[in-house]
């Protein structure tokens, strides 16, 4: 099974700032494309999820800013999961340069799935491999 | 009746980039607030009309980048619509500084009324007012 | 002296993603404006402090998302200095309706002062009253 | 010698908007990514040649868009350089999915060779190449 998913992106001319390097907000959108490539490398499809009327609502961001990046590097984000139950999930991510091992950025989100009503609801078993969730006894105990 | 909204808005770090000017593309974001801006001058809500299943979508655009506008720069975005029948409606934008003559950039878009299912619609006679649409008649035949 | 800046924003179309409320990034792009107005309230243009050779690079950036906004809403963005010294500062916000006491997100940011070519560096002593930092001899005792 | 630029991408959830498609600035970002490509494949790093000091400030944008993408989408920018001299290159674009022949966008973009301080330069005779510019008698006589 795979563990975890590496997102290779190169940093576009429109992700920079007037620092001369990538903005911060952006690496909360690279973390959402480790995402859904980890869903990708578990088999599922997140769009398929969403029409399935599962979204994942994102409750928290934290990310560690360690070095900067610049206009046409090449970066890999690897993701992987932390703990999910049948309610919560928490995704982790280290975001390196491709060609070396300068760390740039550190982070975790955790999310809610929730109904198209933005309302919480349980992941239905199926998913439960998705996002490494046991067997349902074990899902519904951390419940 | 207004026949142009004026919109002002100041430069975010977040859209400048690496050349330290404001990105490009912010330009068609910032044309998108200012037809958001026109219909509430005319006492219309866009978010009402889509709830009320029409939608914009966008067909179109075209800018031309005069003058570089810079981080923190105050600036003011003029809309005003070209053309409109009950299946196309083209705006006219024109970006300046706030506090000087100078032009930022102009442009248009050209929008055609979808359903929520992106099909084209015509436009329901109650927001011809909002669109500078006449008399039914007249928008029969434009149409 | 301010303590606390409000910055008032409408939620752009372009804010909003699939799921039909704003996307998460734009929660660090809206606390951005609210630094620059801080500020601009303490009687500082971050620009010019810029020019100046002092950025603020951003080291930690932390969001509990709340309550969904939804394109058009109306928001506030509060921002306020946590805790200051010559090397490094935290801000802290609390995003709500502009129209209700819904809060929408909390979040902080930490940021170290650093050159044109992003090595840390210290703070000027003419900006520390921006800052909230007291007297030059407690700010090196902080440092 | 290249003369078509190919560059795969897919959807970002944070690129989609309300709508439930692609908002529509996204496609100029593309368009850069494409841009950025083709300068590769000439064998050339748009990056060095900022670091040359030329820039390519955007002087004008259009883009017809055909059909919506969504979340996800894999799509395929076809990029190539319709007109250039030494002071202004025309940039051509066909956005299609990447699995089908469905055209969801074409576009131009017309830049000016710029200084680091936004200043009108003729690009140097090294890059004549890149841009396709034959000999430098017939180069001038364009300019």
């Amino acid at each position: 099974m795979p563990t975890i998913a590496e997102t290779r992106l190169r940093v576009r001319y429109a992700e920079t700032d007037n620092m001369g390097v990538v903005h911060h907000a952006n690496y909360l959108i690279w973390m959402e494309a480790g995402r859904v490539d980890l869903c990708r490398a578990y088999g599922f499809d997140y769009r398929d999820m969403e029409n399935d009327g599962i979204y994942l609502a994102v409750a928290e961001s934290h990310c560690r800013y360690r070095s900067p990046a610049r206009f046409d590097d090449e970066v890999v984000v690897k993701t992987w999961i932390e703990t999910a139950n049948t309610r919560v999930v928490t995704f982790n991510y280290e975001i390196r340069m491709a060609d070396s091992d300068r760390r740039l950025a550190t982070g975790s989100t955790r999310h809610v799935f929730v109904s198209p009503a933005m309302r919480p609801r349980h992941l239905p078993e199926k998913y439960y491999a998705m996002f490494g969730i046991g067997a349902p006894a074990e899902a519904e105990a951390e419940a």
